[in-house]
């Protein structure tokens, strides 16, 4: 059963919302290729909008590829990719629950299901557990329960651990960031604080402006809550000023979300000019700018410019960094910057979501951070990282046929490559996964419009053997599968 | 700015979601007090209702005390408890922030912002550090790390180890549940189990129904999600079923959220017919139960019935229960299980959530739920738990003036008490607080037909002489209450 939210009063038409809510669906196997979609009349009840708005959606449906109509029998999903959530469970037992409706539009439901037995991940954006100070954090660990063995016996404050907000409150000062701890909420992951802005700002019919591509699992999280994403063109510089400027004038976003440093999936960097300008568009329409910051100091040649939130100074800016990401992944831990009445609001939703992150995880990244050791630990990230990105892009240079461009990211961890445009990439990834290696197709990091003709790897994840001996045998592959 | 979303196709009138949208707000303090509201003309043109719809609202909200209506001036929040989420913020500063509407109707506002240097927490439902098996825990990290040290350093599946799955599932054996690790899904804690299920299944005017007086932040999370909440009154063997059969046919709701055994806040436990019946109510009107269940092995007679999941064959009933809560509540480990199709679409939610719960945490609490020792503990618990609550009801039974009920629980860690109906536990908590004692009042309880006559107070956190002379001092302050 469909279940789409829509907003009467959104600056997107409502057949938009509507053509949005179920082509994601259909894309995600929440409706599983083969079904019927409810007649034109039903859903147009259902959503208690006009027949003609249903019919033009039903007729991009079809233009779009995402269904089949058969006169007089209704319309069939055809879902190219088969993928299904619906696959394997016993419909005799659990049957009925086809007609439990759910809210979640939108899925990568691919990545969730991918066996993790791969040899080659270049998928996978995480820093290899051998660049990691495991044995460090090991003994402070073993400190830290000595000194506070409570840590294992108590929940913490909502907000966060006072210790660990102070502490971040200090680091983030060297980024020209000066905040107070009480300023810090902390997260399960940077993943985490998207979610709670997503779920606290944003509803259906909302309009969030990201990045064209972009992270995919923000589309993810902000489609999941109704919102209409429209994407803005990168190029070196970042997100395109002119072409957001219109953008906001016509669409009036709540809420732009942007990754400036080392961008993900295509590893350019926003501006500093670009930085100031987007505050000012933010001051001038009273929207919302998310500035996730996972990679600033994983730079190669200077720092980045100073971040967007060092420059707020009416609260605009919701600034998220992943902590436990280039130091203990295992952690899950992040934190997000508010100020004004927005923290207390996203703070309601941090009880709500998970009364708060464990004590534990918290108190095992402190020490590193309020330590000297975390500069250098960055600069050997950095220098460890730099190689492994000349290494890479070395053997693309070497092993990759003509007409494949891609980014030399000057910090980060992504290459972004763009392959002709007949070239799909799904299709790509298809045959790489019969030889064991994985990547991320650059068809999730769309909203809409998907370009199908981009790839992302990722150079620090595995170890280093694995990684040359992974990027050699994918420019195999992509030589043959050009040939074709 | 208000932000209300409405179900046009609900079983609930669209005047009583937007009263429960208006009500729940002011009472959180989201409006804030002497704040206008939109006028009659305005809401009705946004939420796109007629104009009698808005009337029969604005009536209901004066009739219940939470505007007073000014003739030629409007509408005004009356707010008694005087809490506001703009509390202290810098109106030049952020003042443009009032203008960016949220998606947080209902928060026990009161309950976050309170400090944490009370000296008698009755309030805190969890165990106390002294009766947890720190030691051991420890020591068993000191293995963990040691043998697998990369749990620091990468991410774990998002459905959770395979591990700690698979250990539970022989765990949840015991209790006549019989699954399989793959229907487990691993949460950061029972309450983020709750709002996993809260945010992929439930939407605007969807139903859901409770137990009337239920966990706080179960309403909280439900009605976030725009959900409307039906409570049904229990007795001593829990929620009432001719009530509740009368409730699903009326209002066909889609979730059932129980917690049967040794409930919060009264401690009943929900009999084995009524258990019976509730699942076949859900296989006749095909709803979800979501059952709750974070006390079963603290008992202090006999063991509760069997888990409904034990008998459900159609995978009607998520099941969730906190792991860390009686072992290391430092860890904010839970787990879930669903069948069939339900729990693809969970899944799908927990990535957008957090992308998976630490490795860490729950590699920590894995060997003691592993080991027989987890046996030893839990009996450990029950014997000193029963004493905490023989110590309490002992007090209260000597100390108390006559009129006030409280139920004596066979298990669990909760004692529920109940006042003449003159007197509000709101007004109790003002004169206890000055006294460094904190209670749960009952409000806190009820979705709606609030019943302000009741609280909750938790023997198991405080170490036992602070407990005791806390409950000594909160019947001496009760005392002089009932006398004024």
């Amino acid at each position: 059963m469909l279940e789409i939210e829509i907003n009467r009063n959104s600056t997107i038409p409502l057949h938009q919302q509507i053509f949005e809510g179920i082509s994601d669906r259909i894309r995600s196997g929440g409706i599983a290729d083969g079904e019927r979609l409810p007649s034109i009349r039903v859903l147009a009840k259902k959503l208690g909008v006009s027949l003609m708005t249903v019919v033009k959606v039903y007729e991009r449906l079809e233009k779009s590829g995402f269904i089949i109509r058969i006169q007089g029998k209704g319309s069939f999903v055809n879902n190219d990719m088969k993928a299904s959530m619906k696959t394997g469970y016993e419909e005799e037992k659990y049957g009925w629950q086809l007609a439990i409706s759910d809210y979640v539009p939108r899925n990568r439901f691919d990545h969730y299901f991918t066996p993790h037995e791969t040899s080659y991940q270049l998928s996978v954006a995480a820093i290899s557990p051998g660049l990691l100070p495991n044995r460090y954090i090991k003994s402070e660990i073993y400190k830290t329960l000595e000194e506070h063995p409570l840590i294992l016996s108590k929940y913490g404050p909502i907000q966060g651990d006072e210790e660990l907000r102070y502490t971040m409150s200090k680091y983030l000062h060297k980024q020209n960031i000066h905040i107070s701890p009480d300023d810090i909420l902390v997260t399960s992951g940077a993943q985490q604080g998207i979610d709670l802005i997503a779920r606290t700002f944003i509803g259906p019919g909302d309009v969030v402006v990201v990045e064209m591509p972009t992270y995919s699992a923000a589309i993810d999280t902000f489609r999941n809550r109704g919102a209409t994403i429209i994407g803005v063109p990168v190029d070196e510089n970042g997100m395109q000023m002119d072409i957001l400027q219109n953008v906001i004038e016509k669409y009036k976003p709540k809420l732009v979300y942007t990754i400036p440093n080392f961008h993900n999936p295509t590893g350019h960097v926003l501006s500093d000019s670009r930085r100031r300008k987007l505050l000012l568009f933010a001051e001038e329409y009273q929207f919302l700018i998310v500035e996730d910051d996972p990679w600033s100091e994983i730079f190669f040649e200077k720092a980045p410019p100073h971040p967007i939130k060092s420059y707020d100074s009416h609260g605009h800016v919701i600034y998220i960094k992943g902590l436990s990401k280039v130091v203990a992944p295992g952690c899950r831990i992040g934190i997000l910057i508010a100020n004004g009445i927005l923290l207390a609001r996203l703070l309601v939703s941090k009880a709500n979501v998970d009364l708060g992150s464990p004590m534990l995880t918290q108190k095992v990244i402190l020490p590193l951070l309020d330590s000297e050791r975390i500069e250098k630990h960055m600069e050997k990230l950095r220098f460890a990282l730099k190689l492994r990105r000349d290494k890479v892009t070395d053997i693309l240079s070497a092993n990759l046929p003509e007409g494949i461009r891609w980014t030399v990211p000057k910090g980060g961890i992504n290459i972004w490559l763009t392959f002709p445009v007949t070239c799909h990439t799904d299709d790509l990834l298809i045959e790489c996964r019969k030889r064991h290696i994985l990547f991320l197709p650059g068809s999730s990091c769309f909203s809409e419009e998907i370009e199908k003709n981009h790839l992302r790897i990722s150079f620090s994840f595995l170890p280093e053997e694995l990684l040359e001996e992974g990027v050699v045998k994918f420019c195999e592959i992509v030589t043959g599968f050009m040939n074709k």
